[in-house]
């Protein structure tokens, strides 16, 4: 008789995500004159920009003629796409990674899941607290994190990095030695960064002891101050302990097209075993690459039509989130993120648990935010609202709060 | 410090598909007067049909404005998918499967590869020899296999089905109870399959002792005789031990589009559990929906002009299979498969091994084709050939093999 994989009946509750949205399908059912808001997943609404859509339509037309048809596409990305972000995203940066230390995929959440996958089970993960909740999902799901503890909402074999308004939300190195890192910034969920010099902090850390980062770089577009690193290999040392995970769906819109990215330097080893050897394996094994239209829109997000047009709609998102952290200044709520990073973290008010908060601003504003509970214990208490809206929805919904 | 996977190690050269890549590569680099014909890996040629085209172009106009841009889709796929696959490929041949039964993703490739995730590292597998090597290497890197043997060629965990020409390339029921099955009919790599009546024996053997059916459908399209089933669901109680695989690459040329799907019925269960929630669960976590323009094409495959253009597609490579089966006899080669498959399974001459003829065949023909010894240490002797080439190049093909 066969058996299932136990460790997913140890998962608690369903998918953050998931659950919202169930949540807020519930609420529109039974109040379907209510125009609900939505500023809870981190989804985009600007439409792809000109220059992706004609790279797109371009795609598609070679795909209809013979001569130019595409079949299964190159296992680790096409070699047009993996230089153009060797050049962009490293080489202009000054950082060392090669065209093909890039790994093209469908997304960073598959990257982000799947990337476990190629360390022990015995190995122990550290993680932000609160963090998008992937990272340790797809660890419970591998029985790397040990048993749940409903009380405290931690799992016994996880170190927590506490990330609080208190250390201005960026974590201090763990007690405990961690074998892998999940570092995330600019932050998801709350919006907060660090300098290049906390950072390579976390490098030297990770080389001293023999720990690899996972450092999920999804937010990147959003940087807006100088000290702020755009990659992680803009600190010396990273390419023997760092894997970067790299998203088209916040800088580009590509939600629903699916692209994405990782890094992993031929440097990075444990013993002789590069790590690139093995999540190249796994890719050839487990995946048969990222369509060849997707790769020729991830191109144009590189052309200098489409870097124009994006940085506007990076700035239009982030022109919401002035509004957002602004307008809840004036509200009397205590805010950060949103200046490096599309998300904004709220104190909720009073004494409110942050799914008590979520359900009265969805019951009085109609607006959808997604409690800071979901990602970790230490989030319990706090709120996280998208810049991804429309600009007229993220005024309104602002206004509705104001209000409330 | 960190640790790898170590099973990983234990996978035997690259995956068979990069090896041959790479061969071809290095041949074509030596001889770069030679015209190679590429009949190894199962890829196809044919540009996609002009209704796959028209929807591709339509949704992609609908990314470029605000009001029908699409975002994350929904996890398990859109219903306008999946509601299109319910009805024609279940409901239209009497097959029971609801559309929240279908799970929408971007291959069959990945879900072959990511389903056994959801069970113990304790069941044992049971495989066709020779067998697509995504099955038995994907349980390799998760653990399940044992040792390897060099000299076998076997993992001391895997249960062996041999399909040979002795019993007619069809696999017997296994002496040793399996808890996982993986069957694919029409099969890769030897072209054969088997009837309803065969395939309901596996059905009810795996009811009566608790396995699972992976059932790998991704050839369905070939099928041209009347008793051969098109899906595990047209047996009777495959809802409670049956997951099926299909895909798109083949029928409508998806290769480097892709998209696939799989379903599991809500009748499959281990105790309580519903082997659904748990893929369910995986999809939330670890995916993030297949793109919403690849999902529009996928519609279109159901179209009565998609269904027209692509019926004349699959007759278009069935004439290319009858051309290589044919020339073939006439060459004086053993030969099977063909008829519901784009696969021609062939005897290597003489006493020569399967990579040996590889060599041969492209040394004095320069065409490329698939050991078969690839697919498992009973392939050996055998080759395979694909009928997914051009009309023209299957021909030369022939003719250059005729003349060796």
């Amino acid at each position: 008789m066969f058996k299932i994989n136990e460790n997913y009946l140890k998962l608690p509750g369903s998918y953050l995500f998931s659950t919202i949205a169930k949540k807020v399908n519930e609420f529109q059912a039974a109040n379907p004159d209510k125009s609900v808001i939505r500023l809870g997943i981190g989804d985009v609404t600007q439409p792809l920009a000109p220059a992706i859509i004609d790279a797109l339509h371009g795609a598609v037309d070679e795909m209809g003629k013979a001569e130019t048809f595409h079949g299964y596409a190159p296992d680790l990305g096409y070699e047009f796409l993996r230089t153009a972000i060797a050049k962009n995203d490293y080489a202009d940066r000054g950082c060392d990674i090669a065209a093909d230390e890039i790994f093209v995929s469908d997304g960073a959440k598959c990257d982000s899941g799947n990337i476990q996958e190629i360390f022990s089970v015995d190995n122990k993960i550290a993680v932000c607290d609160p963090v998008y909740p992937v990272y340790v999902d797809t660890n419970v799901m591998a029985g790397r994190t040990g048993t749940y503890d409903p009380k405290t909402e931690m799992w016994s074999d996880v170190i927590y990095m506490p990330c609080t308004a208190e250390n201005n939300f960026a974590p201090e190195l763990p007690k405990e030695t961690p074998d892998m890192i999940y570092l995330c910034f600019p932050n998801n969920p709350t919006g907060a960064t660090i300098t290049k010099d906390q950072l390579q902090v976390w490098v030297d850390y990770a080389n001293k002891v023999g720990a690899v980062i996972i450092y999920d770089a999804a937010y990147e577009a959003y940087i807006s101050e100088p000290d702020v690193p755009h990659t992680i290999f803009e600190c010396e040392g990273a390419r023997t302990c760092a894997i970067e995970l790299k998203s088209f769906s916040k800088n580009a819109g590509f939600t629903g097209t699916r692209l994405g990215y990782t890094v992993i330097p031929k440097d990075l080893k444990c013993g002789d075993v590069m790590l690139h050897s093995l999540w190249a394996r796994r890719h050839g094994t487990k995946y048969n690459g990222a369509p060849y239209i997707q790769q020729r829109a991830g191109e144009a997000v590189y052309s200098p039509e489409g870097k124009e047009q994006l940085a506007k709609q990076v700035a239009y998102y982030m022109n919401n989130a002035k509004v957002i952290k602004e307008g809840l200044q004036e509200a009397g709520y205590t805010v950060s993120g949103g200046v490096n990073a599309p998300y904004i973290w709220l104190k909720t008010p009073g004494s409110m648990t942050s799914w008590e908060f979520f359900d009265y601003l969805l019951a009085n504003a109609n607006v959808v935010g997604t409690p800071g509970s979901g990602f970790g214990p230490s989030g319990e208490g706090y709120f996280r609202l998208t810049a991804f809206g429309t600009y007229e929805n993220t005024v309104a919904a602002l206004e509705r709060i104001r209000k409330m």
